[in-house]
């Protein structure tokens, strides 16, 4: 398994992309297509959020058939709050690009983020697909990674090449993120391309492993879009003997999804709102895994310790205040939390209570916080990132 | 029923009280004293968050015989996560107290508010009880609203009247609050005093009804602290007849209560950290009271919702995408969502589009965000504020 250097989704064979400013957002690319020649076998998954947007409405239906072409991506407008006139108006979208590209609409996905209950400039859109269509091509990835930003700061993107039977299999994703990234993945979208022969089942269920160890892990306000989506193609013209059951193949194809999606969570919450600093929560010793992750969840989410973290302020009390809230099973004299690795509390006291050491624990890029429940057997661990002054802006600014 | 002017916690018979600074903080009153001159009906109410401060644990138990006469407090440092260690320095406080006035232990309560992690000064407190019970008097109320204060910027006190069986009846109560302020009132404490003549247990389930429609309906940033206390003494000296049962006189003193607490938790948001406004979300028609709370502090808890009222951003679209987060029964098709009473989302679509009239219903000091789910007979209202760049200031800050 090795990450390529500049890979992209046109990394896989057979994987051809294109973006461009069609004026949702002003003089910013704002409009991609990924495409692949072949058909391809696709999953997806997508937000928990009970509002859901209206691409993401689309996209669960036309899924069913585990099969897609096509995935037409706007930024700068969620489609979402938009009723009949919004599903409509996606199902539009879907109806021009598939006719354009011969394709059945069901083969073709659509994705929207951005701003929540404004009606998509359907003129602008429909209008900028034919020069979409004409200028895919195997070398505009870049573009792609560029025009399903919003807040993001830079473009995500990677690819990896593992060995499957012999054949070479590359997979890729690019992805944005930035505000409102929770447990259940918001306002987050990755799409991931592979030329890995694989059957619709099983391609699910990798995907749905991928997911829950990567972008379910991360956290950046405890807000879940009405957006999240990720979807995964898979054109099988790698030629791989075609992984059929949870077997050898199945492993290393869907460990190799999992860290690809884990190198892209990881980025999102880098490049998270006014982030400073990424945190990282581990809960050992839990009663149940459920429990470890509301335990891990209660802190990652707790703005208390993000603000704790971005102030570099040793006031480490806040990581059990935060833990007593999340309403599981703890024993308090059984309870150790290690801030980079030094115990800070354990036996139900204070252990490290020098202040400079602390602060000088925090200074560093990431802060890794470990508490160990010591009253079971599970473990978890999320990602977030500080909360600073900078998110406070970025979101109360109108866009 | 009437709020007395400039009431405070001496204003009922026969409570005294006294303040001082022992030396927690710097030159500024940390120390407080409130003392009944007679022994005293009392109820509590503690934090949920299942790490508690050792001044909570020793309530707890002192209280199960439903009588007090002192309260002692200090603020500065939370003496929680202390241990062994901790919890022997508050039950030595209790003693020294108890001593000095001539009481049990069992009747003098104590409570902490500040740092967590940290041992006590013991010391400092110890030093200073001697003069903190000499200079106990009827007209010092205000210096110990300052001292029970963190990063509160005002005291926060009310007294209220009212008659029973002919009687007058006063009720005071005085607060701090400021961050964490949380659905299960987090870092609050509140001590009310009142000279109604109550027995034990109904004192107890009117606290709790009061409670819960006041300090359990705010929030400030979703953090619910380890030390949340509310303490009520009633010493009897209005002479009404005794309230034993739910009848008549118990719910004009319960309303009383509720109008006390009610008061004094709407101060705690007004004041919140950073705060600049004042955010007031009701729930309508939910199917369930659980949901119409569950849906509530899904939005008042969102910091993309609190960052929009503080930037005066009019991206509504928040209200219903944090709605969708908090996994209650909904129906998008009949939600109706209102700013300041104009509806902005109805038929699951956008109806109030005008930029300009969304930003000015945003420029008031208070925002109402009313929700009507249309599907079911319950409702539930919570306050809260926005989140500004002062909040994240004040809690990176080292104390």
């Amino acid at each position: 398994m090795k990450p390529l250097k500049q890979g992209n989704i046109t990394s896989p064979l057979g994987f051809k992309t294109n973006a461009l400013c069609c004026g949702i957002k002003k003089k910013k690319p704002d409009l991609a297509l990924i495409y692949s020649i072949t058909k391809a076998v696709a999953a997806g998954v997508f937000t928990s959020n009970r509002i859901k947007a209206a691409p993401v409405k689309i996209d669960i239906k036309s899924l069913k058939n585990n099969c897609a072409q096509a995935i037409i991506v706007n930024s700068g407008n969620a489609n979402c709050c938009t009723g009949k006139r919004g599903y409509a108006d996606a199902q539009k979208i879907v109806q021009v690009v598939a006719a354009d590209l011969d394709l059945e609409p069901k083969n073709v996905l659509i994705a929207s983020t951005g701003v929540i209950g404004k009606y998509l400039p359907l003129n602008k859109i429909l209008n900028n697909i034919p020069e979409l269509i004409k200028g895919l091509g195997f070398n505009k990835a870049d573009k792609t990674a560029l025009a399903i930003m919003t807040t993001d700061t830079y473009p995500k993107q990677l690819a990896i090449e593992i060995k499957l039977n012999g054949k070479k299999v590359t997979t890729a994703a690019v992805a944005k993120g930035a505000g409102m990234i929770c447990p259940d993945m918001a306002t987050m979208l990755c799409f991931i391309t592979t030329d890995a022969n694989i059957s619709g089942a099983v391609l699910k269920s990798a995907l749905a492993e991928a997911v829950d160890d990567s972008f379910n892990c991360i956290s950046v306000d405890g807000q879940m879009s009405t957006n999240d989506t990720v979807i995964i193609l898979a054109n099988g013209l790698a030629v791989n003997k075609q992984i059929k059951k949870k077997g050898k193949e199945y492993r290393v194809f869907t460990a190799a999804l999992k860290f690809l999606c884990l190198q892209l969570a990881k980025m999102i919450i880098e490049d998270a709102e006014g982030a400073t600093k990424m945190i990282q929560v581990s809960i050992t010793r839990a009663r149940s895994k459920k429990e470890a992750k509301q335990a891990a969840y209660a802190i990652a989410n707790s703005a208390l310790v993000k603000t704790m973290v971005a102030g570099e302020n040793p006031n480490w009390g806040r990581i059990p205040a935060s833990l007593g809230q999340a309403n599981i099973n703890l024993k308090e004299e059984k309870i150790k939390i290690s801030l980079q690795k030094k115990v800070v509390y354990q036996n139900a006291k204070p252990v490290l209570k020098d202040k400079d050491v602390l602060i000088a624990l925090l200074k560093k890029k990431q802060v890794n916080i470990d508490v160990d429940l010591n009253i079971g057997n599970y473990s978890h661990t999320v990602w977030t990132a500080d909360l600073t002054a900078e998110y406070v802006r970025i979101n109360a600014e109108y866009s």
